[in-house]
């Protein structure tokens, strides 16, 4: 067995220890480990694009204490990723927390060297704004496919008399600057109150498939993803997991809540039904601790993380 | 456009600025703009009925606040409410914190005016017993139909050796006064464990519809619903939501909680299936801030006021 | 009517006097109306077994004071407890938080005086580990059966490099100490990721009946409880209910939650598919009060406690 | 020693077993050991005199359950005062949340009651309108001193348009009945913004002492209770001592607070400057648990009143 | 009396009503009313200048929510501010939140209106750099001088690799651009770990005076404000007050806080010192909600902010 | 410049990256670099010992975030201790949460090994019986001086019936043991209610200074100090501060408060009277998480353990 192996909570509790993302081990950039790794597990602590309640940028601390928690093997499957793939807590990227666009080369750079090490990128924010950053890093060969979840399509236009840059335009930016085939994009559990149809509209003049929580709710999560994976096909593609996408009971801890959303056993088959996609990178976003201090939303978080590096793991063995 | 439109996120973020409900314009009682409203939004910060845990008095405040969270078109049906209808905060009647009876006539008598003005009330309570007086200043023109959501039946005739006006008794004293009349109400999600069934026999002893939480979950939202909707029928009909009907976990904050209820979506489907239903004034009551200082409860309160508010509209346009 | 009643909420309001169990009468061991309980609710303030997040030696109380909030008749089916069967709080057993040993024989010892006494015990723990010396004293005539509710089955072997008394171990201890049949075991709702399958391997080889979360949320409540009776079957039955069974949206208030659980209400259908098994003691266990200091969590674990009282007093009468 | 006697925490640990006040036993008003009692403590859980935001209702408990806390033998003097004294938990007063009047005949029944039993009474609140009935049970022989602690007078004539039964009138009240003699009354520690001067206004024309924040920072507690004690002179006295009386950075669980106040330390000071004065009651009042979930505002209470129970026997003894 | 009157407690209860600054009317800028306003109470919802811990954007409006505790009358001095001076709530200034330099324009132009109407402004944050656009506007005929409470100097050059414009940095900026007379300017607080000792090399260099928090607890504050004022001399003068000068046990809501502060008495002293200081403007910042959902921070905020009103006050009339 | 130097919140903001003591390396005990280390700030996640409220096992992760608050320089005299000594984390000691001599002998075997390597260890536990370990691991070559900052003396013989272990017990040990010279120890703060006189007898009677916080108060930090440092002398001297002995204001995390205790400007200078005494080890014990989700208590433990290990470093260089 590989040396990138979680601590065991046999061995020492798992309220113990320096929390790194799943107990892995800490293996910054210019670690000579570093080519061994397969999965690099990411923070992004950047909430700069936040155009209401801020506190992602806490995220990536609470969910690494919160994932140790997780233990080393999947509880319905029996899948034992950390064994089939050298996985490794890459540590954090640092952001300029007064400067947008400075955060956003910052975080493209960071994702930039990973993907040159070969390594996949599984991150943890931040807000959604980060996502198009790695897109930028990830899609350096052509656009990507995507599935995302999320009570926000995040495919406005601008903001605030002209801000492009939010956690409310990325997949906007994203189409625009070709990182994202808007054919193979699709996004679950759109809902809430909307401030008009722009972002609707435009998901359907580019042919976006928007599915939204009504028929999630109708349909169940299994049809949900097998159309899910039906749209990304076979190609690359990039999961991003907005933790705003559950329902606010399970998820307290973010910045624009929607209620009327999936419950957390609903919110793990979504990831589990990611099985079989080609997954290029994931990000889960938008955990905010200032809203959730006791930490179950980065529980939560972290168990989605499990879920999808498990499907990475599948797909890539 | 009228006036009565809220204010945009997209200009002033949803976190700024003083917080009226939705975002409103606040026209209070003397104000010249009255005449032109609609339907008013108001706050009654009243709990001096309540049995158990206090709160309810702050309710107005924190729903006013988490409702800044809404935006102004409905997700699902694309209905712009404050386009078709001229909406506006009518400020809070002022209670009587010590004393029961006068908190009844000055409620009352607010009520009077604003049905007197030709506007439909929507309320954010304060505690259940505030749906008397507001009953007693709509049904001048005969008993009203109602549709109630609660885990409660609140049909009690007294407690604590003789005490006829609580929390718990708000509409038997209106069955008694004739303002309802029961063969036109039905109450939806009763449940938790009870003193003894007097409430029960006293529904069916005058033909209330009593829709236990068993059975709601059974048949579902829609069924349930279209049996409320041919109870109340075409007469005018009141609305009646205790934010209690909701799971305590996704609506902690209320005094007197039952656990098993439905969840957020079912809680918003609900209000939902009020569309086509006459309705002739509608609270959302029971929120009590102490017990949840995060606002969520707040946040589902104002989300199901917004669906109430929509499905107005819709039966008025 | 006998003198064990509860405190009604019309005569005392119910947040005041002093917190028994559902608002019964106090009978320590000492006192002369032992002989006329029944049932006694005991509180098993410990929590020397946890490897995790402590806490549950505070359960006991924070469930007393939940516990008024509960009234004298069952919702759904009229039934009234109290009035027949003869209820008691019997207060707590005094452990000895710095000796793991030693207040397993405290509690051993008390529940064996509780046993000699006629009375069927209804615990609030504590954590899982309590469950073993319970179990100790009630199996003197041979193996119980038991239906067990809880995200974990407790059946690991050992911990820390040989420690076999954890709150992980107990039924692995009592399987081997003869305390239960195998054969009548059913352990359900079992998920979360896992440290290896050591457990479930024991559950297989000796024959207790696993139920996975997946398998619960695709058959429901109803179905999986029919097969839990008739693997409990006839005979002498314990129901051990870990309130980490339920989501921890519902239950945050533990010390390892595991997300994607049931609801609250399906947590109360499977305590009242508990009628007519042949219950002779049952437990509620692993409230952690510090995780939530709301009071919620432990709201729920009284109304779980009466459900499976109401349980009890069916079989019994 | 007598049998009123607390369990000891080395005996059964601080948070197991139900908890009475300082871990006493309980005596009801109608159990046989009644006339043994000397000091009681008893909670009156009404809070239908709060003006502002509500939850002392709640205070009894929570004061009980931190009282746990509190071991045999005061630090500073190693006074034992369960072992001079006989105290007993009488339980609560039973009020009518909905009847204000109601409310206050049944506590002053109550502690006519208690009184006529030859009971010195320690209550925990409540408001502080709770003091009045307190007052009208215990002055039924002539007026009493009285030494205040409070940041308001609660001095007012009336709110609301004449309400002249708040938590901001019960001195008010109690001078114009006759019950405390305003010549013997010292008020301190009052700060805050004011409506107006009209209280201070009354003060001064009766004669009341009021020595405002100001003057308490600038002399210290030792000072300001030595003229405190001149002025309650050797006649009966009643202590009153509202909670908010303390800084909100140490006392946050109260309904007004008002910052500036003392810290705990001097605020034990001044119950340790009680001594010597001739006590007939005394209260602690205003805690609101609602708005300290933690406890620890009902910690200081319990402390402050084992502080005013070694008065109490300091001065009988 | 003018129209410019806080709502009385006694007709509307503290809790009730939308909540403005002090219960004080709205007059937004294009209010008919505005041109007899002489103090506008304004909010800055902004905290893109904040290295650390976001949350000071939802300051303004738990500041409006906790400042209707705030009564019409001084309690030390009897100082009725609102009845000398007219004031009003203006409101907030609408920022840019994912646009630095945005957001201080919109903030300088906000600024520059009110200060052409002739209304001195008292405003809440936001976070510390809200301050230079409000020095900006304000200082248009020559530098000023600064009273400035806090822990922290906030006069480094820059962070994050040449990031000018922090809440760590305003000052520093507000003297390079002649905004500040540095010989008229006193910082009272300091203390906490240090980056290192470039921001004091700096104050010493053009003549600041820094007086830390040692030199502040063994002098007191009536000395320390008696320096300030004589510092400040008879020039117009700014005062900035950053919540986190007082210590976090008093203010707990607050991104960066620093042990060993004032206490709350020390900090109402502190502002009362400011009586006779030439104010011509003055703001209370850095209150973070989402640290403090209790809202204490932000009542001691408004208690702060009341007594520097009525220091304005005093010094107009 | 060592390599050993914390990542400074100009590069990567404070809130990012994997948390270390004040943002230290990590260097596990079988690292290359170990040899270089002189100062290892350790964490021992244990609360077996705990006979109250438990939690502290969490404290060492909490007081690992809540440092990275921590600058490199100090306020006041602005020493620069990681230039001064080599500073790391060297991670937790492995527990055996179930095992209570298993973990007494596990941190004893941790703490010979940092020893050996010529290591000052400075501790963040854990309850207050970690300290007995750590003791017996160095005083080696005789008994220590101790100066000892806490609420309680920590010097009773047992509990519950013969109970020699626990958080209330270490020093009594320590002493029977002979790691202690009683004469050379002073014990500051002591107060609250206390079971009887035992414990201090016991001091008396071998020599210990008690102070208790009586005349802490009445002397204030500076004189108490210089006596305790008297006390210590020029030996080899333990200091150990348990968190408790902070005012439950400041320090509301930890399990057993005591009212009435020093503020956090006093807490830190009485760490800054420890420069000049021959420091061998220090703790910072008894911070309990669930008691304090805020990490307030945690953050004011980090700024006692930086002042701590400014004294360690002033005396070592």
């Amino acid at each position: 067995m590989s040396d990138f192996q979680p601590v065991s909570g046999f061995v020492l509790p798992r309220f113990a220890g320096i929390p790194t993302f799943m107990r892995l081990p800490h293996v910054p950039l210019d670690d000579p480990r570093l080519p061994q790794v397969q999965v690099g597990l990411i923070g992004a602590p950047w909430d700069g694009g936040t155009t209401n309640r801020p506190g992602p940028r806490h995220g990536p601390r609470q969910i690494r204490d919160a994932s140790t928690m997780i233990r080393a093997q999947h509880g319905v499957t029996g899948l034992r990723p950390f064994e089939t793939m050298h996985c490794a807590d890459l540590g954090d990227v640092a952001p300029n927390p007064a400067d947008l666009q400075d955060s956003l080369s910052r975080m493209q750079d960071f994702y930039a060297r990973v993907t040159a090490a070969g390594i996949l990128p599984l991150t943890a924010g931040g807000d959604h704004l980060c996502t198009l950053p790695i897109l930028r890093a990830l899609a350096k060969d052509g656009p990507l496919g995507m599935i995302h979840f999320d009570s926000h399509t995040d495919l406005y236009h601008s903001y605030f008399n002209g801000q492009m840059y939010t956690h409310g335009t990325p997949f906007r930016r994203a189409v625009e600057e070709g990182l994202l085939d808007p054919k193979r994009v699709c996004m679950i559990g759109i809902r809430g109150t909307a401030y008009d149809s722009e972002d609707r509209d435009f998901a359907d003049s580019v042919g976006i498939r928007v599915i939204p929580i009504e028929d999630f709710h109708a349909r169940g999560p299994a049809d949900v993803m097998a159309e899910a994976r039906a749209i990304a096909g076979t190609g690359d593609t990039y999961v991003s997991y907005d933790i705003d996408f559950v329902d606010p009971a399970f998820a307290p801890g973010t910045g624009t809540p929607e209620v009327g959303g999936p419950n957390s056993f609903q919110a793990l088959e979504c990831a589990r039904g990611l099985r079989g996609v080609k997954i290029v990178g994931a990000d889960l976003v938008e955990v905010s601790p200032p809203f959730d201090p006791s930490g179950a939303t980065a529980y939560l978080g972290a168990s989605l993380m499990f879920e999808m590096l498990c499907a990475i793991v599948s797909a890539h063995s």
